[in-house]
């Protein structure tokens, strides 16, 4: 399939607003600051989230310059998460773009991704709407308690729920958050804004079932990762869960199900074993119902340009690098 | 000297709250969060921050559930900031308490620091009040990116400019904020919210001074340190930047004008040196002229019992453990 980013054609002005305000963020503070902020930048993945904050808002009829902040700031929450991640794993490569650890020692970049927190959480008071501010901190602290919860809980533990909990935390409430924020500064109605924040985090938790996918199946020089580097670090996700479900009679299913870790050799097997099962299209099929289910909710809003584009955005998410 | 911590009194409840609401910050989040959360309150201070937002808050007549809740915010936003600075520089006792990166994983440090700093944010936005919202991130920015500058700055450098900038950026930036806020908060007017502002600058500036004199000249089992500390990590505070412009014909003295490192016993030498000349005296005549500033402008505010405790209070600064 070829992924289609038609959507960002309406917003590539905003888009191109957001990454130089993202840019000036370092203006007047210590020059390595801003190398820093450029490397962060040019390593940038398609700018979604802004795009999700900025159609929405301008399909609610927001000022733009208070679409422009709001969606940098979410954009700059997301690196400063990213920076600090980034240096726990260990990752030296993002999107096959040197990550900051790799260059800096680690208290510069645990000093760097709190500067960027920093200035996300100014941009964000400069919307100068509390809810959107209340929303935002919100969102800091369920991503942050996301990750101290998968790094200090249970490895190797097949758990649907827990699944579903993690990606939203992960990934889905900051999307929620995107097109729920957009709502709030657009002074929508409480359903107009219950509708986005549903779409925003239906197409969420699909995104972060299409990458738990795409460790699988996906091309390797794309998610730059070997295949299965998530169960190799005990991280259960959709496709193996779907096979431990599915597949009764295969010890390493079994050895899910009842959350034992298996050793190098049987974690190869079993990788090979999902990737070759049904597992892979079952977990697309729920990728794709939580679009369905996010356009759903999206298609109460009036029809528009932006609207159609918040479609294309939805569809993109199952559809791109598969 | 003794000191004095008389002006706790009157806001102790006040205090009790802060904490509890701190202890609060954890629940419903992942249960380690909950003990990192004990250690750091036990770990914690006299709460000087605190005592000033919120004798300065009453003072003006601001709600007291609000002053809370910004005492609270900044306390947890100095906390943070002391996670990830403990980390970096591999601290493992803090006023005699093990910090969390002497117990926990360094990921799972830079996530608590994280997560606090998101529980700060929070409770900064629950003030409802934009311009100390912007205040507060604006702060976190002026904080991060001090240690930056001082992480990534020329060692062994002697100039008096570039010290009051990071003496700001480090400790009186926040003590400014802790009363400003809490004047905005009142919705006093603009020159009293001024006055209290110059009040926490200059108490703030007299706060750190005190702690780089007592690193030549603190009882070491207070201090926690040996002695020139400072120095040996090449970072010039005021008796030494003194001591460089008093002692024209001392070689080492030279040194530091110059901006040369020394070696471990010429360093030795000159931190004995430092600490038998008047730099001690001259240094703390300056911290008492900073606290007689900030008095002078506390004062233009009109007399009440809780003006005199943050007259105290300006005073304990310099006088504490000395």
């Amino acid at each position: 399939m070829t992924a289609t980013v038609s959507f960002i054609v309406p917003v590539q002005e905003e888009l191109r607003a957001v990454e130089a305000l993202m840019r000036s963020q370092a203006d007047g503070y210590h020059p390595d600051l801003r190398a820093a902020m450029e490397l962060l930048i040019s390593a940038g993945g398609k700018r979604i989230r802004p795009a999700l904050t900025i159609l929405t808002g301008k399909m609610l009829g927001a000022p733009i310059n208070e679409l422009v902040l709001l969606a940098t700031a979410i954009e700059l929450l997301h690196t400063a998460t990213l920076v600090h991640d980034d240096l726990i794993d260990g990752s030296l490569l993002r999107r096959g773009m040197p990550t900051l650890n790799s260059r800096w020692a680690p208290g510069a970049t645990v000093l760097t991704g709190d500067f960027v927190f920093a200035r996300a959480a100014k941009l964000a008071a400069e919307t100068e709407s509390v809810p959107v501010i209340k929303l935002f901190s919100h969102t800091l602290t369920v991503i942050v308690n996301g990750e101290i919860v998968q790094m200090l809980g249970s490895r190797c533990q097949a758990d649907h729920e827990n699944y579903l909990e993690r990606i939203y935390a992960k990934t889905a409430s900051l999307f929620e958050t995107s097109a729920k924020a957009a709502a709030l500064i657009s002074n929508a109605d409480e359903s107009t804004v219950e509708n986005l924040r549903c779409f925003g985090h239906e197409i969420g938790m699909a995104f972060q079932i299409l990458d738990d996918i795409l460790d699988y199946a996906g091309n390797q020089n794309t998610v730059g990762k070997p295949i299965g580097s998530d169960l190799r670090q005990g991280i259960v996700t959709l496709p193996a869960l779907i096979y431990a479900d599915t597949h009764l009679n295969d010890p390493y299913a079994q050895a899910l199900r009842e959350g034992r870790c298996l050793n190098d050799e049987e974690i190869t097997y079993l990788i090979d074993s999902i990737y070759a099962s049904d597992a892979i299209r079952l977990s697309y099929r729920e990728a794709v119902a939580y679009v369905e289910r996010g356009l759903k909710s999206l298609r109460k809003i009036a029809p528009s340009p932006e609207r159609y584009s918040l479609e294309e955005l939805a569809n993109y998410i199952i559809e791109r690098e598969f």
